[in-house]
C-alpha cells in the first residue's frame, strides 16, 4: 500500500522540536509505524503531490499548507480510496470529485476546536483592548497612553456575536460567559439545543442583517462554502455597528477582502483579526497592512490557531487512528467521517 | 477651596476623544462642576505639581502617569486635607507621611478590577498562544506556520496559578474557568472563602514556591508593598517551571527587572506580559525588548490596562462621587478609603 503524505517543510523549527507533527520531517509519527507493517510511506510538500498521487492508496493532507486535491487531479489519482484530512477543514479537496470517484474522505474531527476557540477569544480581547498599537509603542520606545486608551474597551457590556454556534463557535460563546458581556448572540441555519443556549445564555438572531446590526463584536465560526463565500461583503458590513470588531479565523475567503479593508479603513470596521490569507494573494495581500483610522484594528497572524503543539499531538494520534481503522477494515467514528463509503 | 488635579496630557488624543477622561483636556469632567460652585480648580501635568502643592486643599492624582506625593512634598502642602486618586492604586501617594498630617487618601476601588482581569486574561492567551511573532510576521511578509507553531500552546489543559486572589485575582480566576485548565492555584495570606474557591475550583498554595513551581502560568495580581517589592527575583524564579509564562499587570517592581529579562533569555520563562515599567527607567528598559530564545514572548504595553474608555468613565464618576461626599460631609464609602479621618 502506498501512502503519500503531502506536510509542509518545517525546516530548521521542525528538527529543533520533535512536537511539530504536522510537518515533513516528523511526519505525523507515522512514518516508522507504517513501513515497519510494509508499507511505502511517500512524504513531501506540495510539489511532490503531481508525482505520486498517481498511484496511491492513502492521501494525508493538512489544512495549513493543503496539498490541493482537484478534479484533475482525482481523474489521475486510479488507486487513491481514502483522504485523510491531519486536522479539521477539508475544503481543499473537491469533494464532489471524490464522491463521484467513491474516494473516502476522512479528517480528525474535534482535534482543533478547542485551539480555535482560544485563539478567538483571544483575539476579540486584543482587538477590543487595542493591544497590537500597545505593544508596538513599547517597542519602538513610546510611552503615550492616552493615544492607546482613546481606542481600548472593556469586553464587558458588550455585544458578542458568532456566525455559526457549532463546535467552534459553541466553546467561543461558553468562554465568554464569565466576561459579563451585555448579551450573546448566534446566527445559524439550526437552533442551539435549548439546554445549550441557556447554558450560555445565547440569543439566536435569525436574520443576518438584524445579527451584525446588534453586534459590538461579530466573530465567523462556520465552514466554507458556497453559501458562506463572500458572506461578509460590503453590503453586510454596512449593517454592522459603527466601529465594531470583526474576528474571523474560519475561512478569510467567508470575508470580501477588499470591502474587509475599506470598512476598516474608514472606521466602519475598529479592527480585524483573522488567520487565513494563504489561499488569496499571499505576499502583497492588504490584509496584511491595513490598519484602521487610528493605525490599529490589525489582528491578522499565520493560520497556526488549530495547529498549537497541544493540536498537533491530537491530529497526529487522530490520523494514525484513522489509518488503522482503514488498514483493519473497522468503521470509521461518525464525526471523522466527511464522505463515507458509497 | 482650591482643587489640584494632576493629570496627563492626552494631546491630540485627547482633543479628539473627549471620552479620554482622565487627561489634562478632559479634565475628569469635573471642571466646570467645581468651578460653578465657587471653587478653584487647577489642574496640569507634574510640572505644576510643586507650584500649587503648597495651598491645595484637595489633589487628585492618577495611577498611570502619577504625580508623586512625597513626605517632603505633603510636609509643604499645609493646606492640604484629602487625595483622591482617580483610579485604583495609591502607591505614589507616602502613605505614612499622609497618616501624620491627617490627610486622607481616597480611590476609586472597583473602577479598575474588570479591566485589568481582562487584560490578564488576554495577556496569558497571547502568551501560551505565541501571538505576538506571529502578528510581526505577517507584517513583515513572511508566512511560516511551523516557526510560530513550535512555540504556540493552548490554555486548555494547564495550571495557571495568581499570586493574590482580590479583587482582580479573583476575577481573572472567574474568567479562566471555561477554558478547561488542568487546576487554577492560587497564593494570597488568607484563604479565600470556601464558597468563592469553590465556584472557580481554586486550590490555594501557602508556600510560595511550592506554589510556582506547580504553574504552567503564573499572574501577579496583589499589591505593591515593601512585602512584595521584588518578591519575584532570581531565587524564586529558580523555582518556576522550566519554560513557564508570567504575566503581571499589577506592579513592575514586584518583579526583579533584570531577574525576568535574565529568566526570559535563557528560557526558563518563556514570556512575560505586563504594563508596569513607567517608575523604572523608562527609556530603555530592558522589558521593552527582551525575548525568549524564539524571538517572542514579550507581551509588555504602556500602563494602559486600567485605563479603558468604559473605565475612565467608571473612575471619573467615581472621583466627582468622592469630592460630593467630601463637600457636603457626607461620609466616604467605606471600600474606597485608603486612609480615613484621625
Amino acid at each position: 500500500m502506498k501512502v503519500l503524505a503531502i506536510l509542509y517543510e518545517g525546516g530548521k523549527a521542525a528538527q529543533e522540536e520533535p512536537r511539530l507533527l504536522g510537518t515533513v520531517e516528523n511526519s505525523l509519527g507515522i512514518a516508522e509505524w507504517l513501513k515497519a507493517q510494509g508499507h511505502e510511506f511517500i512524504e513531501g510538500p506540495d510539489s511532490d503531490f503531481q508525482k505520486h498521487i498517481v498511484d496511491a492508496e492513502v492521501l494525508i493532507t493538512t489544512p495549513f499548507h493543503p496539498g490541493y486535491l482537484t478534479r484533475e487531479l482525482i481523474e489521475k489519482a486510479k488507486n487513491l480510496k481514502i483522504c485523510i484530512t491531519a486536522g479539521v477543514g477539508s475544503d481543499h479537496i473537491d469533494l464532489n470529485a471524490a464522491v463521484d470517484h467513491r474516494i473516502q474522505v476522512l479528517e480528525v474531527s474535534g482535534s482543533n476546536v478547542v485551539s480555535v476557540a482560544e485563539h478567538v477569544v483571544m483575539s476579540i480581547l486584543l482587538l477590543v483592548r487595542n493591544f497590537v498599537p500597545a505593544h508596538e509603542m513599547i517597542e519602538r520606545g513610546d510611552w503615550q497612553v492616552s493615544d492607546i486608551a482613546r481606542n481600548a474597551f472593556d469586553l464587558e457590556g458588550k455585544v458578542v456575536g458568532t456566525i455559526g454556534a457549532g463546535r467552534i463557535g459553541y466553546r467561543v460563546l461558553q468562554r465568554l460567559v464569565p466576561f459579563d458581556t451585555k448579551e450573546l448572540l448566534y446566527y445559524d441555519y439550526a437552533p442551539l439545543p435549548a439546554a445549550a443556549a441557556e447554558a450560555v445564555k445565547a440569543r439566536r438572531v435569525e436574520d443576518l442583517k438584524a445579527f451584525v446590526s446588534q453586534c459590538d463584536v461579530v466573530t465567523v465560526n462556520c465552514p466554507l462554502h458556497e453559501g458562506t463565500r463572500g458572506l461578509v461583503n460590503a453590503e453586510l458590513l454596512k449593517h454592522f455597528k459603527k466601529g465594531a470588531w470583526l474576528v474571523n479565523t474560519a475561512r478569510g475567503a467567508i470575508c470580501d477582502k477588499d470591502a474587509v479593508a475599506a470598512a476598516l479603513k474608514s472606521g466602519q470596521l475598529s479592527g480585524y483579526a483573522g488567520t487565513a490569507i494563504f489561499t488569496l494573494n499571499r505576499d502583497d495581500h492588504i490584509w496584511r497592512t491595513m490598519k484602521n483610522p487610528l493605525d490599529g484594528g490589525n489582528g491578522m497572524v499565520p493560520h497556526y490557531s488549530g495547529t498549537t503543539i497541544d493540536a498537533q499531538a491530537r491530529y497526529a494520534n487522530g490520523t494514525k487512528s484513522i489509518l488503522e481503522n482503514y488498514l483493519t477494515s473497522k468503521a470509521q467514528e461518525p464525526q471523522n467521517v466527511i464522505v463515507g463509503i458509497g
